[in-house]
């Protein structure tokens, strides 16, 4: 099992995340690429201390949208998002390539992220700037999004996941932001869940019903203290349970 | 001989320069990449375009200023200015890879390009961006800038360049702008010096006295019609006169 | 009847379109605000020259995309483009100021004018951002769109707009770009339907059939020099047939 | 006396600052205009406090740099720094409208503040902007500074800043932030002083004499949770001491 966690989303003056704390805990880690968040230092910082801990680095590729930090659907002409794309990976790898390392996959953010769960064209977009930009590179994103079903199809290695802190439904998919019961927030309960994932035990949904969970790395978050203590309780209890944790792609120089 | 001229300065909706005229001429091109100029459409067409033509990629680097084309001087702290610097060679090193070449050196831009002549600070922020990113990229430069003193001095290939429309001092530096003779614009007499310089004739200084001026690579210009016309003269003159164009660097994939 | 036009949509380095020219030809002026193009060097240019000719001067706001010129919809949500709108119709007006002018309306750009002709909260958001500014300005916008009828509800002076160069439905919509004929490009046909709309008389649908056509300003762009010649064409016809032109709104200072 | 600091310096999804903290304790609210931070929310939020809370609402001009959030020196021709700084001034007072209030002087801002004590044509580039927006607005910045002299000048209102916590020359200029004793942090300390400089006692210098420091309004700062709580601490001895503290300009809308 793989964790994963968005970081290097600073910039400038602006902090956001313990970088440092997530480093210790996740195995894959989600780097942004200056178009919704990140910047030049923080990018290098961010591969210079994965590299350093073994964890894998990925592009965390989105729109470009500073003031809305990507979380804004913006109608970009598929070809352009392509290009956007390919730019964003280029730029991280510059310093994955500095670090002693390289980027091994690559992961959409927020709105994007969302979006091609079912939006065709963009999602078909994302997956031809991984295809031409190095067809060795993984995909991580929603298990049943358009986006990995394209993936897959381009010959693409796809990275299903797993959110470490959202409720699911009876059939397996996950209960919308806008319901009450969406997001957990016991630590304790969202590390026990995590383990059941690993071994197959799938998870409670939100009516009481068991459902199998496939995911091949669990999202975990940083951006407030309280997701850093949720994440480390997560390593903890998967450690503890002797789940092996591991990034799904080796690590090295390319 | 070499001939470079900058490409790639358009930016969404403007556009700037005769790009496909110029690949017609130059043998490198200068593209920008995001910084100061340039979009991700632009880039991949820059070395989608310069690939198919055999032109070599270059990353014409430049400050994070896009209001002001880089033309004016940013006090950016050297070890941030190296890092902007491998961002922008990896953004475009992308978008060479998936047009099957690669960027074989590096130019700054515009007020960085002015800077670096002197400014110890920053002249060994790119060095050291260039050297971190690929020693065996190029760097393309003033004679006698102290950039090109310290990429010499960090082991990186240096390339000269002289500029076909510019006047000389009888020492053999530029006259400056603010001069009214800085500049030349007849085309017969611009091509006229180029073949000049390709000969090791060196040119005629601005006293009239003859000085010799070395350089391996003519800078020529597109972003006006005129400036192309005269960018077409001097490569006809150059071949009428047997000067051999050809990249400084070997091109093909990394 | 007035005549209105996109100006200061240069951008730093970049310019675009022929504002000189158009500023004798319109009476209203759209300026650009700087999220979607023009600079503060641009603005201050416009406004000078609009209130030097006696144009009225307009905040042509967008959505926050330079890369994409505004033409890219946008996500945002409503309050957030409340201050958006707020923002830039604030920074027009300082140089309208000191032109000795003011902003007397707005017009939406782009795919933020597209949208708002059904997205009911992108419709209200704009609304809202001009009534909170000053609920004299008057706003511009497409006849039938839902942004015209909540301007109109919230007591906003509504100016609906004609296009000089699209083709009418039988019903007095305007033919989708998609479509063949959906652009007109003959001067003088553009011309003589302008006079015929200014007249009350109407125009000639795409089926042949005469439709009746209400509006309170034409609009003639000036992004290419033909674009500039069936601006002035339009403008003598107009002046020839007798119809006075005048901006819908009273300039001065304010 | 007056009491001013920085505010609305965050942006987008970035928060910088514990702005409402600070707006019960200053007369005076230095609100960011967006470009070098801030964002049209983040200003709108900022006037709307402002003004509740009876504080002046001052514009925080800078360098158009987010990335740099201002602090690096940007060699901006003068015409366009006039301009950059007439479209911040434009924009925060769409917002200080709309909340009923005003914008009532102008304080550059890092890289700005820095130049313009010296920098002669930069710093009769902000005096010419605030002249022509509104030569009611009163200007604030370092005693002794060029920025000053040429306000003054212009007839503008000239408003002298001392900082609390920076310690200070014999000569009264401040230490420089290169020497180890530039900035004071002992809580105790820095708002003793301040009730001193209120009285007209003068501060102790770095070398123990006595000197005179003149000014209208005491700087303080806001962005970590120490130096809200010597802000606090600032006015508590302030109002103990019997210190009238109000903004140095009415408020109230224009």
């Amino acid at each position: 099992m793989d964790l994963n966690a968005d970081l290097g989303e600073s910039f400038g003056r602006w902090t956001l995340g313990d970088d440092e704390a997530l480093l210790g805990v996740v195995t894959s880690a989600n780097v942004a690429c200056g178009f919704h968040a990140g910047d030049p230092r923080v990018l290098r910082e961010s591969c210079v201390n994965a590299a350093r801990q073994g964890v894998a680095i990925g592009a965390q590729v989105g729109y470009r949208d500073l003031a809305g930090f990507g979380r804004r659907f913006v109608d970009v002409p598929p070809a352009e998002l392509t290009d956007d794309v390919v730019y964003q990976i280029g730029a991280l790898s510059g310093f994955a390539r500095i670090a002693g390392s390289r980027v091994s996959y690559v992961k959409p953010h927020g709105a994007l992220y969302n979006a091609i769960v079912r939006h065709e064209a963009q999602a078909a977009a994302v997956v031809r700037a991984v295809s031409l930009y190095d067809s060795d590179l993984a995909v991580l994103g929603l298990p049943g999004s358009r986006f990995l079903e394209l993936a897959e199809q381009a010959g693409l290695r796809v990275v299903r996941e797993v959110f470490a802190d959202r409720a699911y439904t009876p059939e397996g998919t996950l209960v919308p932001r806008s319901q009450p019961a969406a997001v957990l927030e016991d630590p304790e309960r969202i590390a026990r869940r995590c383990v059941a994932v690993a071994r197959g035990e799938g998870v409670e949904a939100v009516d009481g019903s068991r459902v199998q969970v496939h995911g091949d790395s669990i999202c975990v978050h940083g951006d407030s203290p309280g997701a850093v203590e949720v994440a480390r309780r997560v390593r903890q209890q998967l450690d503890g349970a002797g789940v092996t944790l591991r990034p799904f792609v080796q690590q090295g120089p390319a």
